[in-house]
Protein backbone atom coordinates (compact mmCIF):
# COMPACT_ATOMS: atom_id res chain seq x y z
CA UNK A 1 0.00 0.00 0.00
CA UNK A 2 1.02 3.48 -1.14
CA UNK A 3 0.89 6.23 1.70
CA UNK A 4 0.82 8.97 -1.07
CA UNK A 5 -1.90 7.87 -1.72
CA UNK A 6 -5.56 8.39 -0.73
CA UNK A 7 -7.68 6.06 1.23
CA UNK A 8 -10.88 4.74 -0.14
CA UNK A 9 -13.83 4.86 2.46
CA UNK A 10 -16.76 2.11 2.39
CA UNK A 11 -19.59 4.75 3.70
CA UNK A 12 -22.85 2.75 4.57
CA UNK A 13 -25.98 5.33 4.69
CA UNK A 14 -29.71 4.83 6.14
CA UNK A 15 -31.85 2.59 5.32
CA UNK A 16 -35.37 4.02 5.91
CA UNK A 17 -36.25 7.76 5.80
CA UNK A 18 -37.86 7.52 9.16
CA UNK A 19 -34.75 7.37 10.60
CA UNK A 20 -31.45 9.41 9.07
CA UNK A 21 -30.20 11.20 12.08
CA UNK A 22 -28.69 8.89 14.83
CA UNK A 23 -28.23 5.24 12.23
CA UNK A 24 -24.62 5.70 11.88
CA UNK A 25 -22.14 5.57 14.66
CA UNK A 26 -19.82 8.71 15.17
CA UNK A 27 -17.00 6.27 13.80
CA UNK A 28 -18.36 6.50 10.26
CA UNK A 29 -19.61 9.96 10.79
CA UNK A 30 -16.45 11.25 11.82
CA UNK A 31 -15.13 10.20 8.90
CA UNK A 32 -17.30 10.81 6.24
CA UNK A 33 -17.77 14.59 7.41
CA UNK A 34 -13.91 15.10 6.24
CA UNK A 35 -14.84 13.89 2.94
CA UNK A 36 -14.32 16.12 0.06
CA UNK A 37 -14.33 13.89 -3.13
CA UNK A 38 -17.71 11.05 -3.27
CA UNK A 39 -18.61 7.99 -5.63
CA UNK A 40 -22.25 7.45 -5.63
CA UNK A 41 -24.97 6.03 -7.53
CA UNK A 42 -26.98 9.08 -7.74
CA UNK A 43 -26.29 12.92 -7.13
CA UNK A 44 -29.04 14.30 -5.55
CA UNK A 45 -29.53 11.72 -3.06
CA UNK A 46 -25.70 11.28 -2.20
CA UNK A 47 -25.90 15.09 -1.47
CA UNK A 48 -29.19 14.84 0.23
CA UNK A 49 -27.68 11.83 2.80
CA UNK A 50 -24.44 14.18 3.00
CA UNK A 51 -26.67 17.58 3.96
CA UNK A 52 -28.86 15.66 6.32
CA UNK A 53 -25.34 14.25 7.86
CA UNK A 54 -23.72 17.77 8.18
CA UNK A 55 -19.74 18.22 6.30
CA UNK A 56 -17.14 20.12 7.23
CA UNK A 57 -16.92 21.08 3.93
CA UNK A 58 -19.70 23.05 2.05
CA UNK A 59 -21.93 21.14 -0.13
CA UNK A 60 -21.20 23.25 -3.11
CA UNK A 61 -17.15 22.06 -2.56
CA UNK A 62 -18.19 18.41 -2.73
CA UNK A 63 -17.18 16.30 -5.63
CA UNK A 64 -19.18 13.76 -7.11
CA UNK A 65 -18.71 10.89 -9.78
CA UNK A 66 -21.11 8.63 -10.35
CA UNK A 67 -20.73 4.81 -10.30
CA UNK A 68 -23.95 2.86 -11.56
CA UNK A 69 -24.40 -0.42 -13.22
CA UNK A 70 -23.86 1.20 -16.80
CA UNK A 71 -20.44 2.14 -16.16
CA UNK A 72 -17.83 0.86 -18.15
CA UNK A 73 -14.81 -0.95 -16.76
CA UNK A 74 -12.36 1.00 -19.09
CA UNK A 75 -14.03 4.28 -16.99
CA UNK A 76 -13.46 2.98 -13.47
CA UNK A 77 -10.46 4.09 -13.04
CA UNK A 78 -11.07 7.31 -13.71
CA UNK A 79 -13.21 7.33 -10.21
CA UNK A 80 -10.00 6.55 -8.68
CA UNK A 81 -8.12 10.00 -10.12
CA UNK A 82 -8.89 11.79 -6.59
CA UNK A 83 -6.98 8.45 -4.66
CA UNK A 84 -4.07 9.28 -6.86
CA UNK A 85 -3.58 12.85 -6.04
CA UNK A 86 -3.41 11.89 -2.00
CA UNK A 87 -7.27 12.91 -1.38
CA UNK A 88 -9.65 10.49 0.19
CA UNK A 89 -12.73 9.64 -1.55
CA UNK A 90 -16.25 8.03 -0.17
CA UNK A 91 -18.02 5.39 -1.91
CA UNK A 92 -21.84 4.96 -1.23
CA UNK A 93 -24.92 2.96 -2.11
CA UNK A 94 -28.33 4.45 -2.76
CA UNK A 95 -29.66 2.94 0.86
CA UNK A 96 -27.40 0.57 3.53
CA UNK A 97 -23.68 -0.87 2.63
CA UNK A 98 -21.98 0.19 -0.19
CA UNK A 99 -20.34 -2.95 -2.44
CA UNK A 100 -23.29 -4.81 -1.72
CA UNK A 101 -25.80 -5.94 -3.59
CA UNK A 102 -24.96 -2.62 -5.83
CA UNK A 103 -22.17 -2.25 -8.58
CA UNK A 104 -19.80 -0.34 -6.32
CA UNK A 105 -17.51 -3.34 -5.64
CA UNK A 106 -15.55 -2.93 -9.03
CA UNK A 107 -14.50 0.60 -7.64
CA UNK A 108 -13.07 -1.70 -4.45
CA UNK A 109 -11.59 -4.45 -6.75
CA UNK A 110 -9.71 -1.59 -9.27
CA UNK A 111 -8.45 0.05 -5.65
CA UNK A 112 -6.87 -2.55 -4.87
CA UNK A 113 -5.48 -3.42 -7.96
CA UNK A 114 -3.57 0.22 -7.76
CA UNK A 115 -2.39 -0.77 -3.81
CA UNK A 116 -5.05 2.16 -2.23
CA UNK A 117 -5.98 1.13 1.02
CA UNK A 118 -9.87 0.33 1.41
CA UNK A 119 -11.56 0.84 4.59
CA UNK A 120 -15.18 -0.42 5.13
CA UNK A 121 -17.07 1.97 8.01
CA UNK A 122 -19.96 0.48 10.25
CA UNK A 123 -23.58 1.19 9.17
CA UNK A 124 -27.04 -0.65 8.73
CA UNK A 125 -27.03 -3.62 6.43
CA UNK A 126 -30.72 -4.89 5.37
CA UNK A 127 -29.60 -8.37 4.41
CA UNK A 128 -27.78 -8.81 7.66
CA UNK A 129 -30.20 -7.72 10.20
CA UNK A 130 -33.24 -9.62 8.05
CA UNK A 131 -30.37 -12.50 8.75
CA UNK A 132 -30.61 -12.27 12.98
CA UNK A 133 -33.97 -10.96 12.68
CA UNK A 134 -34.58 -14.63 10.85
CA UNK A 135 -33.92 -16.84 13.45
CA UNK A 136 -32.50 -18.97 11.23
CA UNK A 137 -28.97 -20.37 10.78
CA UNK A 138 -26.46 -17.56 10.90
CA UNK A 139 -23.61 -20.08 10.79
CA UNK A 140 -24.13 -20.87 6.76
CA UNK A 141 -25.86 -18.63 4.71
CA UNK A 142 -25.82 -17.27 0.94
CA UNK A 143 -27.43 -14.13 -0.64
CA UNK A 144 -28.74 -14.48 -4.04
CA UNK A 145 -29.96 -10.74 -4.56
CA UNK A 146 -33.03 -10.37 -6.67
CA UNK A 147 -35.34 -13.89 -7.50
CA UNK A 148 -35.77 -13.68 -11.49
CA UNK A 149 -39.08 -11.41 -13.13
CA UNK A 150 -40.79 -14.46 -15.09
CA UNK A 151 -43.04 -16.21 -12.56
CA UNK A 152 -42.27 -19.88 -13.86
CA UNK A 153 -38.38 -18.53 -13.75
CA UNK A 154 -39.18 -17.23 -9.85
CA UNK A 155 -41.27 -20.37 -9.21
CA UNK A 156 -38.28 -22.52 -10.38
CA UNK A 157 -35.77 -20.33 -8.35
CA UNK A 158 -37.78 -20.52 -4.97
CA UNK A 159 -37.61 -24.58 -5.02
CA UNK A 160 -34.15 -24.48 -5.73
CA UNK A 161 -33.29 -22.00 -3.22
CA UNK A 162 -35.86 -24.64 -0.81
CA UNK A 163 -33.94 -27.58 -2.20
CA UNK A 164 -30.32 -25.92 -1.73
CA UNK A 165 -31.40 -24.81 2.15
CA UNK A 166 -32.21 -28.53 2.83
CA UNK A 167 -29.10 -29.84 1.42
CA UNK A 168 -26.70 -27.18 2.74
CA UNK A 169 -28.19 -26.77 5.76
CA UNK A 170 -27.70 -22.96 4.76
CA UNK A 171 -30.31 -20.36 5.34
CA UNK A 172 -30.96 -18.62 1.76
CA UNK A 173 -31.42 -14.72 1.53
CA UNK A 174 -33.26 -12.91 -1.18
CA UNK A 175 -35.24 -9.77 -2.50
CA UNK A 176 -37.22 -8.25 -4.86
CA UNK A 177 -38.18 -5.03 -5.85
CA UNK A 178 -40.42 -3.38 -3.39
CA UNK A 179 -43.07 -3.48 -6.23
CA UNK A 180 -43.42 -6.87 -6.66
CA UNK A 181 -43.02 -7.79 -3.34
CA UNK A 182 -46.41 -9.25 -2.84
CA UNK A 183 -46.31 -11.08 -5.98
CA UNK A 184 -43.15 -12.95 -4.56
CA UNK A 185 -44.37 -13.80 -1.55
CA UNK A 186 -47.70 -15.31 -3.20
CA UNK A 187 -45.53 -17.35 -4.89
CA UNK A 188 -43.43 -18.70 -2.14
CA UNK A 189 -46.66 -19.43 0.39
CA UNK A 190 -47.77 -21.15 -2.67
CA UNK A 191 -44.78 -23.21 -3.78
CA UNK A 192 -42.75 -23.95 -0.84
CA UNK A 193 -43.08 -27.03 1.25
CA UNK A 194 -45.34 -25.91 4.36
CA UNK A 195 -42.89 -26.93 6.77
CA UNK A 196 -40.26 -24.83 4.60
CA UNK A 197 -39.30 -21.72 6.85
CA UNK A 198 -39.67 -18.22 5.76
CA UNK A 199 -39.16 -14.75 7.58
CA UNK A 200 -39.58 -11.45 6.14
CA UNK A 201 -37.91 -7.92 7.63
CA UNK A 202 -39.53 -4.87 5.85
CA UNK A 203 -39.07 -1.46 6.31
CA UNK A 204 -35.31 -2.24 8.17
CA UNK A 205 -34.97 0.68 11.25
CA UNK A 206 -38.12 2.62 10.47
CA UNK A 207 -41.73 3.65 11.96
CA UNK A 208 -43.21 0.74 10.08
CA UNK A 209 -40.52 -2.21 10.61
CA UNK A 210 -41.77 -5.57 10.76
CA UNK A 211 -39.82 -8.90 10.82
CA UNK A 212 -41.46 -11.98 10.63
CA UNK A 213 -40.29 -15.34 10.93
CA UNK A 214 -42.33 -18.92 10.98
CA UNK A 215 -42.58 -22.10 8.45
CA UNK A 216 -44.95 -21.41 5.44
CA UNK A 217 -48.07 -23.40 7.35
CA UNK A 218 -47.84 -20.34 9.83
CA UNK A 219 -47.93 -17.81 6.91
CA UNK A 220 -50.77 -19.41 4.81
CA UNK A 221 -53.03 -19.26 8.37
CA UNK A 222 -51.27 -15.56 9.60
CA UNK A 223 -52.52 -12.07 8.79
CA UNK A 224 -50.14 -10.77 6.14
CA UNK A 225 -49.62 -6.92 5.68
CA UNK A 226 -49.38 -5.63 2.27
CA UNK A 227 -45.81 -5.44 1.84
CA UNK A 228 -46.21 -3.57 -1.58
CA UNK A 229 -43.63 -0.85 -2.30
CA UNK A 230 -41.56 -1.21 0.95
CA UNK A 231 -38.29 -2.29 1.17
CA UNK A 232 -37.80 -6.14 2.00
CA UNK A 233 -35.47 -8.82 2.49
CA UNK A 234 -36.64 -12.80 2.49
CA UNK A 235 -34.68 -15.45 4.45
CA UNK A 236 -35.81 -18.92 3.83
CA UNK A 237 -34.55 -22.64 5.29
CA UNK A 238 -35.83 -25.69 4.78
CA UNK B 1 -47.47 -10.19 17.89
CA UNK B 2 -48.76 -10.08 20.97
CA UNK B 3 -48.17 -6.83 22.52
CA UNK B 4 -48.00 -7.46 26.20
CA UNK B 5 -44.84 -9.20 25.65
CA UNK B 6 -41.32 -7.59 25.98
CA UNK B 7 -39.10 -7.03 22.38
CA UNK B 8 -36.45 -8.98 21.94
CA UNK B 9 -33.43 -6.62 20.79
CA UNK B 10 -31.01 -8.18 19.15
CA UNK B 11 -27.92 -5.70 20.16
CA UNK B 12 -24.74 -5.68 18.08
CA UNK B 13 -21.59 -5.00 20.46
CA UNK B 14 -17.65 -3.94 19.01
CA UNK B 15 -15.03 -5.76 17.19
CA UNK B 16 -12.16 -4.49 18.40
CA UNK B 17 -10.84 -3.45 21.87
CA UNK B 18 -9.31 -0.22 20.64
CA UNK B 19 -12.59 1.10 19.18
CA UNK B 20 -15.45 0.78 21.53
CA UNK B 21 -17.12 3.99 22.47
CA UNK B 22 -18.52 5.75 18.94
CA UNK B 23 -18.63 2.43 17.03
CA UNK B 24 -22.77 1.90 17.75
CA UNK B 25 -25.29 4.51 16.48
CA UNK B 26 -27.12 6.23 19.34
CA UNK B 27 -29.75 4.36 17.60
CA UNK B 28 -29.12 1.50 18.98
CA UNK B 29 -27.02 2.73 22.08
CA UNK B 30 -30.43 4.61 22.95
CA UNK B 31 -32.35 1.50 23.20
CA UNK B 32 -29.51 -1.20 24.75
CA UNK B 33 -29.12 1.43 27.48
CA UNK B 34 -32.96 1.05 28.90
CA UNK B 35 -32.63 -2.80 28.82
CA UNK B 36 -32.07 -4.92 32.30
CA UNK B 37 -32.91 -8.28 30.91
CA UNK B 38 -30.02 -10.03 28.50
CA UNK B 39 -29.15 -13.10 27.02
CA UNK B 40 -25.23 -13.29 26.58
CA UNK B 41 -22.91 -16.34 25.96
CA UNK B 42 -20.38 -15.06 28.50
CA UNK B 43 -21.67 -12.64 31.29
CA UNK B 44 -18.70 -11.05 31.86
CA UNK B 45 -17.31 -9.38 28.72
CA UNK B 46 -21.23 -8.99 28.32
CA UNK B 47 -21.43 -6.75 31.86
CA UNK B 48 -17.89 -5.12 30.34
CA UNK B 49 -19.57 -4.34 27.16
CA UNK B 50 -22.27 -2.90 29.05
CA UNK B 51 -20.41 -0.96 31.81
CA UNK B 52 -18.57 0.84 29.06
CA UNK B 53 -21.64 1.77 27.44
CA UNK B 54 -23.13 3.08 30.21
CA UNK B 55 -26.83 2.13 31.26
CA UNK B 56 -29.51 4.16 32.29
CA UNK B 57 -30.14 0.92 35.27
CA UNK B 58 -27.20 0.18 37.80
CA UNK B 59 -25.16 -2.42 36.84
CA UNK B 60 -25.86 -4.67 39.73
CA UNK B 61 -29.63 -4.49 38.63
CA UNK B 62 -28.64 -5.90 35.21
CA UNK B 63 -30.12 -9.21 34.47
CA UNK B 64 -28.33 -12.08 32.45
CA UNK B 65 -29.25 -15.29 31.42
CA UNK B 66 -26.00 -17.47 28.96
CA UNK B 67 -27.02 -18.79 25.78
CA UNK B 68 -23.75 -20.87 24.63
CA UNK B 69 -23.29 -23.32 21.90
CA UNK B 70 -24.04 -25.62 24.96
CA UNK B 71 -27.19 -24.64 25.94
CA UNK B 72 -29.91 -27.51 25.30
CA UNK B 73 -33.40 -26.66 23.20
CA UNK B 74 -35.59 -27.46 26.13
CA UNK B 75 -34.15 -24.96 27.81
CA UNK B 76 -34.33 -21.81 25.72
CA UNK B 77 -37.62 -21.26 26.64
CA UNK B 78 -37.06 -20.26 29.63
CA UNK B 79 -34.36 -17.26 28.65
CA UNK B 80 -38.00 -15.91 27.07
CA UNK B 81 -39.46 -15.44 30.50
CA UNK B 82 -38.93 -12.05 31.00
CA UNK B 83 -40.51 -11.13 27.46
CA UNK B 84 -43.74 -13.50 28.47
CA UNK B 85 -43.58 -11.47 31.88
CA UNK B 86 -43.66 -7.73 29.30
CA UNK B 87 -40.18 -6.94 29.90
CA UNK B 88 -37.69 -6.48 26.33
CA UNK B 89 -34.51 -8.66 26.47
CA UNK B 90 -31.34 -7.47 24.26
CA UNK B 91 -29.37 -10.46 23.15
CA UNK B 92 -25.30 -9.78 22.29
CA UNK B 93 -22.85 -11.39 21.08
CA UNK B 94 -19.21 -11.98 21.67
CA UNK B 95 -18.33 -9.43 18.73
CA UNK B 96 -20.33 -8.03 16.04
CA UNK B 97 -24.15 -9.16 15.26
CA UNK B 98 -25.69 -11.42 17.80
CA UNK B 99 -27.35 -14.55 15.68
CA UNK B 100 -24.37 -14.44 13.04
CA UNK B 101 -21.89 -17.09 13.72
CA UNK B 102 -23.13 -17.56 16.95
CA UNK B 103 -25.81 -19.89 18.75
CA UNK B 104 -28.42 -16.49 19.09
CA UNK B 105 -30.03 -17.86 16.60
CA UNK B 106 -32.07 -20.28 18.27
CA UNK B 107 -33.47 -17.73 20.75
CA UNK B 108 -34.92 -15.74 17.97
CA UNK B 109 -36.30 -18.31 16.47
CA UNK B 110 -38.48 -19.38 19.64
CA UNK B 111 -39.32 -15.71 20.06
CA UNK B 112 -40.66 -15.86 16.76
CA UNK B 113 -42.42 -18.88 17.25
CA UNK B 114 -44.12 -17.34 20.90
CA UNK B 115 -45.12 -14.36 18.85
CA UNK B 116 -42.46 -11.94 20.49
CA UNK B 117 -41.77 -9.07 18.64
CA UNK B 118 -38.10 -9.45 17.27
CA UNK B 119 -36.05 -6.16 16.66
CA UNK B 120 -32.24 -6.05 15.09
CA UNK B 121 -29.91 -2.86 16.20
CA UNK B 122 -27.59 -1.76 14.21
CA UNK B 123 -23.87 -2.22 14.40
CA UNK B 124 -20.84 -3.73 12.81
CA UNK B 125 -20.44 -7.37 11.47
CA UNK B 126 -17.33 -8.24 10.26
CA UNK B 127 -18.04 -10.47 7.78
CA UNK B 128 -20.15 -7.91 5.84
CA UNK B 129 -16.95 -5.63 6.33
CA UNK B 130 -15.11 -8.14 4.83
CA UNK B 131 -17.32 -8.85 2.03
CA UNK B 132 -17.52 -4.84 1.26
CA UNK B 133 -13.62 -4.78 1.47
CA UNK B 134 -12.96 -7.21 -0.53
CA UNK B 135 -14.28 -5.90 -3.93
CA UNK B 136 -15.88 -8.76 -4.39
CA UNK B 137 -19.21 -10.02 -5.79
CA UNK B 138 -21.79 -8.54 -3.27
CA UNK B 139 -24.57 -9.41 -5.32
CA UNK B 140 -24.26 -13.55 -5.13
CA UNK B 141 -22.39 -14.79 -1.61
CA UNK B 142 -21.89 -17.59 1.01
CA UNK B 143 -20.73 -17.58 4.07
CA UNK B 144 -19.52 -20.42 5.24
CA UNK B 145 -18.18 -20.27 9.21
CA UNK B 146 -14.95 -22.06 10.19
CA UNK B 147 -13.20 -24.39 7.75
CA UNK B 148 -12.12 -28.18 9.43
CA UNK B 149 -9.24 -28.25 11.34
CA UNK B 150 -7.72 -31.16 9.39
CA UNK B 151 -5.30 -30.37 7.22
CA UNK B 152 -6.22 -32.44 4.64
CA UNK B 153 -10.03 -31.82 4.95
CA UNK B 154 -9.53 -28.11 5.13
CA UNK B 155 -7.24 -28.63 1.85
CA UNK B 156 -10.53 -30.33 0.36
CA UNK B 157 -13.01 -27.38 1.87
CA UNK B 158 -10.75 -24.71 0.13
CA UNK B 159 -11.33 -26.52 -3.12
CA UNK B 160 -14.50 -26.35 -3.03
CA UNK B 161 -15.05 -23.14 -2.03
CA UNK B 162 -12.86 -22.54 -5.05
CA UNK B 163 -15.02 -24.59 -7.16
CA UNK B 164 -18.08 -23.22 -5.82
CA UNK B 165 -17.06 -19.69 -6.33
CA UNK B 166 -16.35 -20.07 -10.24
CA UNK B 167 -19.67 -22.18 -10.37
CA UNK B 168 -22.35 -19.96 -8.98
CA UNK B 169 -20.49 -17.29 -8.95
CA UNK B 170 -20.73 -16.36 -5.50
CA UNK B 171 -18.67 -14.67 -3.63
CA UNK B 172 -17.76 -17.05 -0.99
CA UNK B 173 -16.69 -15.93 3.15
CA UNK B 174 -14.77 -17.76 5.73
CA UNK B 175 -13.09 -17.79 9.02
CA UNK B 176 -10.96 -19.21 10.97
CA UNK B 177 -10.07 -19.30 14.78
CA UNK B 178 -7.45 -16.47 14.90
CA UNK B 179 -4.22 -18.76 16.26
CA UNK B 180 -4.74 -20.50 13.14
CA UNK B 181 -4.88 -17.68 10.50
CA UNK B 182 -1.55 -18.03 9.58
CA UNK B 183 -1.82 -21.83 8.96
CA UNK B 184 -5.32 -21.19 7.08
CA UNK B 185 -3.49 -18.52 4.66
CA UNK B 186 -0.59 -21.16 4.32
CA UNK B 187 -2.64 -23.36 2.79
CA UNK B 188 -5.18 -21.06 0.89
CA UNK B 189 -1.73 -19.55 -0.92
CA UNK B 190 -0.55 -23.45 -1.64
CA UNK B 191 -3.71 -24.96 -2.81
CA UNK B 192 -5.67 -22.04 -4.65
CA UNK B 193 -5.15 -21.28 -8.47
CA UNK B 194 -2.87 -18.35 -9.03
CA UNK B 195 -5.84 -16.69 -10.70
CA UNK B 196 -8.65 -16.94 -7.45
CA UNK B 197 -8.72 -13.89 -5.97
CA UNK B 198 -8.69 -13.57 -2.16
CA UNK B 199 -9.17 -11.26 0.49
CA UNK B 200 -7.96 -10.78 4.22
CA UNK B 201 -9.58 -8.22 6.46
CA UNK B 202 -7.99 -8.60 9.61
CA UNK B 203 -8.41 -6.09 12.79
CA UNK B 204 -11.63 -4.66 11.61
CA UNK B 205 -12.11 -1.07 13.11
CA UNK B 206 -9.18 -1.60 15.19
CA UNK B 207 -6.17 0.45 14.83
CA UNK B 208 -4.40 -2.44 13.38
CA UNK B 209 -6.70 -3.31 10.88
CA UNK B 210 -5.70 -4.04 7.36
CA UNK B 211 -7.69 -5.12 4.19
CA UNK B 212 -6.00 -6.90 1.47
CA UNK B 213 -7.28 -8.30 -1.56
CA UNK B 214 -5.69 -9.82 -4.92
CA UNK B 215 -5.54 -13.09 -6.95
CA UNK B 216 -3.17 -15.80 -5.03
CA UNK B 217 -0.22 -14.48 -7.82
CA UNK B 218 -0.03 -11.39 -6.09
CA UNK B 219 -0.81 -12.86 -2.25
CA UNK B 220 2.39 -14.89 -3.23
CA UNK B 221 4.63 -11.83 -4.18
CA UNK B 222 3.23 -9.83 -1.42
CA UNK B 223 4.60 -9.07 1.86
CA UNK B 224 2.14 -10.73 4.38
CA UNK B 225 2.09 -9.33 8.00
CA UNK B 226 1.43 -12.55 10.60
CA UNK B 227 -2.49 -12.73 10.96
CA UNK B 228 -1.47 -14.72 14.04
CA UNK B 229 -3.95 -14.36 16.90
CA UNK B 230 -5.97 -11.50 15.04
CA UNK B 231 -9.90 -11.42 14.01
CA UNK B 232 -9.69 -12.21 10.60
CA UNK B 233 -12.36 -12.58 7.95
CA UNK B 234 -11.15 -14.20 4.23
CA UNK B 235 -13.09 -13.77 1.12
CA UNK B 236 -12.60 -15.82 -2.35
CA UNK B 237 -13.43 -16.15 -5.92
CA UNK B 238 -12.86 -17.95 -8.43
Amino acid sequence: MNSELGTLFLVPCHLSEDNKSNILPAYTVEIAQDLIHWVAENEKTARRFLRDMGTKVGLNDLQFSLLTKDTKPEHVKSLLQPLFEGHSVGLMSEAGCPAVADPGNILVAAAHQWGIRVVPLVGPSSILMALMASGMSGQQFAFHGYLPIDREQRKKALLELEMNAKKRKQTQIFMETPFRNDALLEDALKWLQPSTRLSASVDLTGSTEWNFSGTVAQWRKSEIPSLHKRLAVFCLLA
